[in-house]
Parts: structure tokens; sequence; C-alpha cells
């Protein structure tokens, strides 16, 4: 398994990974999941890849290099010569539909899961920041202002937090101490999701990374954040108002209403009247 | 979908689930996934089901009145009549496996979902509280100390709150306003998790039941919970130590250790050196 988060907010992008891939709980390894591309000035493109290892990285190798075939008499567009990440993602999307032609019977006919989804952001120069999420039939969305975050392989464990505090207002050192504590509840959670951590920091207009970061075990602000983030989630918990448990339920119980409802669920049951 | 959490505590037994049914976007409705059966001073049993609804309905009717087959000239056994949880607990697997027999290859040849699990959770007069987790084969498994918790259905958004609240000495009031907490994150993030919810509170030893509540959208406690729980979480969120983001990387970063692995990341790439 794996988890990816990418964030687009006015003031840049965040990216974060982990580094976990199994093939069985017995099978474990470290692979990176974030690729970085950047030609200071022209362009910055961050690609987080989740599924299928061997068709992420063949969709990567035809991106970087071969590219797809473009215009007649033109060269091949790969994301190094695409005009706009618009077309990166559309080059993009079309590497990853020329993988599954060529690998997925073979995958399929053997058992093996066969997919990759991505995430995909950055800027070329002379247009906005851009983020896409790519589909495993190659066709993609992008984030906007009411959506700003995308996540990939196991999400659902560390979206309750992005939910709450990412708007696209969000300063980059919020959204990027955001991402990492949902990715410690992903942590805490699916042991096929692992450390070491691959966090990179855009700032819009830069056409450059502002920040390329590696996170393992040993990372003091990591720890800190994961021991800290307990604790406050509990002050947080506690902080919340709670309805007098002891008393028996009453008109004035906030809990107990609306009091019919209420009231015509507490029934007490007996071998003739066992249904609430 | 459906959620449904329960809790076992030294103080008693917390369970809550929400009451969405759909087949379908287009097609949802409201059908109570708690049932609670109780003879007071002899049993307090609660059941709480996910899954496809017609097979749950029909195990519950089996557990509740044919039951299963005993000993030799013996009645069959239903919850009313069996001496244990354990025992309540093997005859909702039998239950269960009855229904699978009977049902699951019509409903495989019609492509529906054929899944059914369930929690059980009580106290039979003469034993402690018991709290079990069944799967769809009839098996199940039981709560302990180290795992005080059982989740059914969409169990993954409400997961991290649980894992950092909830441990055998938590209070009933803290533990239902924590499941309460949980199910808002999934409320949140699955549509097809709907009010009203069902709660039931059981202390133990009591031999019948504390609390059971419904709980819709005008529930002035739930709304308040709703409202902030999310200020709550920002407020944790923002009390965290961050690190100075804006600084250039360097030793001293505490974001950027290990600092050799960090430096080896941060690569500036060209089309011959894409790779971070």
């Amino acid at each position: 398994m794996t988890y990816c988060v990418a964030v687009k907010l006015d003031a840049g992008l965040v990216f974060l990974s982990d580094s976990r891939t199994n093939a069985g709980l017995d099978q474990i390894s470290t692979f990176r999941k974030t690729m970085v591309y950047e030609r200071s000035g022209d362009r910055f493109i961050t690609l987080l890849s989740a599924g299928n290892l061997s068709m992420s990285q063949s969709v990567r190798e035809i991106l970087q290099t071969h590219g797809i075939p473009g215009a007649p008499d033109q060269p091949p567009i790969n994301m190094w010569n695409a005009t706009s990440m618009f077309e990166v993602a559309r080059v993009l999307g079309d590497a990853i539909r020329y993988v599954y032609e060529r690998d997925s019977d073979a995958l399929k006919a053997a058992g093996v899961d066969c997919n990759v989804t991505m995430i995909l952001g950055g800027q070329v120069q002379g247009e906005a920041m851009r983020l896409f999420q790519m589909y495993a039939p190659g066709n993609f969305i992008e984030a906007t202002t009411d959506t700003p975050f995308f996540q990939i392989g196991e999400s659902k464990y560390g979206k309750p937090v992005l939910d709450r505090v990412i708007t696209p207002a969000t300063s980059l050192a919020d959204a990027a101490k955001c991402v990492l504590v949902s990715m410690d509840s992903t942590l805490k959670s699916n042991l096929s999701v692992g450390l070491p951590l691959d966090m990179v920091i855009y700032k819009a207009g830069d056409l450059h990374s502002h920040t390329v970061l590696c996170i393992d075990e040993k990372n003091p602000y990591f720890q800190m954040l994961r021991n800290c983030w307990g604790d406050s989630l509990r002050a947080a918990f506690n902080n919340l108002e709670q309805p007098d448990w002891s008393r028996q339920p009453s008109e004035d119980n906030p809990l107990r209403s609306p009091s019919n409802a209420a009231m015509a669920l507490r029934k007490i049951c007996s071998p003739t009247d066992k249904l609430i």
C-alpha cells in the first residue's frame, strides 16, 4: 500500500509520500514514490505514484524520456518539452494507457493487482500552478478551490484532518504540518504504509523547488509531531462539552432530542417484544 | 454503506450506528442497524450489523426466534435461552452460516454483494460483559484490553480518534463522546453513512440498558459536537510547533535531519538527471 497527498494553495504546492512497497506482509521494500522534475526558471513538476510499482516505473520512464508521438514531423512530447501542465498531464495519461495495454493482460493472468494512480502537480513558465489526479484509464481531474487536495492509496485515515484544516488560503507551513499529521494517522493504522517520507514544497511562481525533504524515524520534528499530535487531539477532545450522562433521560437533556424518537427507541424488550 | 462502532470499557459498553442503507446513490433508505435485546436482571445484549440488509435481517430473525438446534431432546438455542455471551455468539455465527448457505448462490448469480458483518456485545447474568466481532463465515473474535473497540462498515475515517482516546479506563461519557466524534468524521467523508444515529450505553453489571438514544440532525448536542470538533481540531493543530519553513534548509532545521539523506534528495534535475 501507499499513501500520497498533495495540496494546492494560493501560496504554492505541498507533496508528501511514504515509501513502503509490499508484495505481502513478508516482502516489504523501500521505493521512492515521489519524483521531482525541474529545470530552474522553466518548469517545476512533481509526480506521486501509487499502485503496481512495475507499472508506475514504466509510466515514469516514458514520461521522462521516450514521450508520446506528437504532431506529424514533430518530436515526441515528454515532460521536458510539453508546453503546459495540461499537456504534461495528457502525456502522462497516454503513458498510463500505453503501459496498461502492454502489461495488463499478462498481470491479470498471473493474478497480480493491475492498477496505477498518480498525482501530478507543478508549474510551467507562462502559466499558473496546476494539480491533477490521474486515474488508471489515463483520464484525469484537476484540483479547484473547492477541493484543493488529492490523495492516492490508503487515503481514508488521513482525510479528516485535511478536511478540517486545508483551504486555498492555508499557508505552506501549515499545509506541510497538516499533511504530516495526516500521514501520522495513516502510519498508525496501516502497516503497509511506512517511513521514510518524502516531502516537496513549492512556492508559487518560483519555477524551482523550495524544499525537498527525506523524513525518517529519527527526524526530531516528525517525532515531536507524532508525540504531540496525540496529546493535542486528546486535549481538544477533553475540551469538548459533554452532556451529563449520569442523569436519567429527561426532556432537558440535549442528547435526548427529539424526545419522541428517543423515547420510542427506549423499549424494555422481552422475547415477544424484541425490536427497537 | 454503514458505520458501526462498539467499545468495551471497564465501566461498561457503548454502541453507536448510523442508519443509512443504500442500493446505489439514488436509492437511500433509513433502517436501524442497532438491536437491543434485554430482559432486566437476566441479560442485556446489543447487536450492530453491516452489509447486505436482507441477510442481516434474516440472521437476526433466526437469532431471536427459531434459534439453532441444541443438544438432542433439547429446544433450539436462541439469544433468550443461551446461557452465556459466548453461546449467543456461537448461535449468531451459526445463523450467519445458515443464511449464507441459503442465499449466497442466488445473490452472487444476481451480482449482488453478499456479505454481513456484525458486532455483538452484552452481559448475561453470572458472567462478565463481553464484546465480539462476527465475520461473514460465522467465526468471531473478542475484544481485549489491548483492542477494546470494534468497527464495522466504513471504519477508516473514524479510527484515528478512537486510537488516540479509547482505553479500557475511559469513562462511559468520554467513550460516548468519542464514538460521536468518530461518527462525525465518517459522516463528513462518506455520503452513504447517514443520520439518524442510534446510541446505546450500558453500565457494567446493570443487566439492563442505561441509555438508548436516537440522534438526528436537530439534536443540539450532536450539532454542538460537530461544530466544536472542527474548531477544537484546528486549535489543536495550530498549537503544534512548526519549523521555520521560510529559512533555507540548514543543519539546524529539525525537519532536515538526517541531513545527509535530506541533502541527497535535493537535486536540481535536468533531462539527463531527473531522479531524486
